[in-house]
């Protein structure tokens, strides 16, 4: 708390959009002991966030991922009227609205017109940098995206990335608010389309499209071969890591042995071909041979308990 | 146990290649109740074989993983001193000998001669394809590639990739033992190169080096981008399982949404280049930040331990 009460000055936080990723974000806050204040334009959306808190609360606790009560974080949380209510004296905003570069270009106006000289403002786009919509405003040199994986309270990992005109700063800030809350902060460099996070799913969803469209395997296998097999490391130890110790030698070592096999496998999809109709018809009813469209919704909630006791486990275990 | 007698009909299973791959295959058999003969051609590492199976059982008894005493595991394991005895009136070899075609095609001109009709021959490989080692043998239909991830007492997954000459029955055998002694099967439909596992780890790999090339983000940041983000997911659900429970309407709502994005990702790396020197250099002086030379092997240990609570974990969620 002390580290934190020196980044923000006792300052709150303002979350602004308040739908699945930005009351997540609302928990990730209250959680470490920041005071938030959570804002949405829609006002149906507005009135359902707290009791979603609520319910991921009950949640954390019942998997005892909380060290103190419920209500004492859910003290910490009000809902405001207005964006200006919202902004007004925070630190550090946390923006989760619709993807569109069109329409988080406008809330950049409000904030522009609205934000003290001190106030910076993180983006959860999982796809638009930050140069798209916030370049050309006072606030530009303190706008960076903060790009979390859902649900941010349970999934650490939060990519941040500048654009050109962000200052270092800023980076500096929101990385240490980050880490400071728990989060695990990836540097994103350059404005890259689908940052780290995204370029690295893109690409072995690709290669698992083109093993199923060659007939190679089916859906079900190649989740197996991730699931119960190379997700295991990648769970507590990413690639590079991963092959560093693959090899006697390190990973210099593993370059040489297998780096001409993974350019041959890579250059044997150089000709990237659609996600045809019929392909995407052919992975669709694969996969509601396991589950079921009626399904999706409660294999969801699976998942989220699935992470919250891979969580559990990971803080206990702590294997680093 | 019933199904396991009903497919070996109590015969025993040979081990062929004693390494770290062989030993821990042999462990895969013992812990299901099969007798286990064990041959390498090389005596320092056949006695080497027993003492390393010991020690693993050390390990997974101390992380409750076993299910009886380790000696009565170890009761089933022998050592042979020929190649005949060892798979003399055997039901299956798993072979794990060096990774040399040339050094495959050798052993299985012996197995051909020693082999009696019924026998099955499965080949830990992770790359050469069984048609490149064993065809127009009399054994030819009765071999195929049974490749584990390391060690595969721990990590359950094994691909099975039969060659052109490998009979349907060969491959319903091999899976069935497969499944009977706790393993989980993926079938490769083609002899590619890869097979599934090396492909999505190719990409991935490939992927993380160009962004290292790029300057977009250091090793450590690509690692915790999977550790603490991506393999979260993948450790219990598959790449496809995951998207279909991430867009509303399922896998073919994703696939309209982030498909364009994926490709064009793709598309910007299709001109595949060398790992050069220099950037083998890069990549090797920023894992020796985190790890010392010296310290891979104590780190491998690291690892093996956070795979046997990763494991121990697995078994009591059971969360599928």
């Amino acid at each position: 708390m002390l580290e934190l009460d020196a980044l923000t000055q006792g300052k709150p936080v303002a979350i602004v959009g308040a739908g699945l990723v930005g009351a997540g974000w609302a928990l990730v806050f209250a959680r470490a002991g920041l005071t938030v204040r959570i804002y949405d334009s829609n006002p149906v959306i507005s009135s359902a966030s707290l009791p979603l808190i609520e319910q991921q609360i009950a949640d954390l606790t019942a998997y005892g991922l909380l060290s103190e009560p419920g209500e004492s974080i859910l003290a910490r949380l009000t809902v405001c009227q207005t964006l200006a209510q919202a902004v007004d004296g925070a630190a550090y905003v946390q923006e989760s609205i619709l993807e569109r570069t069109d329409v988080k270009r406008a809330l950049m106006l409000e904030l522009d017109a609205l934000a003290g000289p001190d106030l910076i403002i993180g983006s959860s786009t999982s796809g638009i940098p930050a140069s798209a919509f916030a370049s050309g405003l006072s606030i530009s040199a303190r706008v960076i995206i903060a790009h979390p994986v859902n649900p941010p309270y349970l999934v650490p990992v939060v990519e941040i990335v500048p654009s050109p005109e962000t200052s270092p700063a800023v980076v500096e800030f929101t990385a240490a608010l980050m880490e400071a809350v728990g989060q695990s902060v990836v540097h994103v460099r350059k404005e890259v389309a689908g940052f780290v996070l995204n370029r690295l799913q893109a690409v072995l969803l690709r290669e698992a499209w083109a093993l199923v469209e060659d007939g190679v395997a089916s859906c079900e296998d190649i989740d197996k071969t991730v699931r119960d097999g190379l997700g295991w490391r990648w769970s507590f130890m990413g690639p590079f890591e991963t092959i560093d110790l693959n090899a006697v030698g390190g990973v210099a070592d593993y370059a040489q042995r297998l780096g001409p096999l993974y350019r041959s496998i890579a250059d044997s999809r150089s000709h990237e071909r659609e996600w045809s109709p019929e392909l995407i018809k052919q992975i669709e009813s694969q996969r509601r041979e396991f589950l079921k469209h009626d399904d999706l919704e409660s294999r969801r909630g699976w998942r989220d308990r699935a992470l919250m006791a891979f969580s559990a486990q990971r803080r206990k275990a702590d294997p680093r």
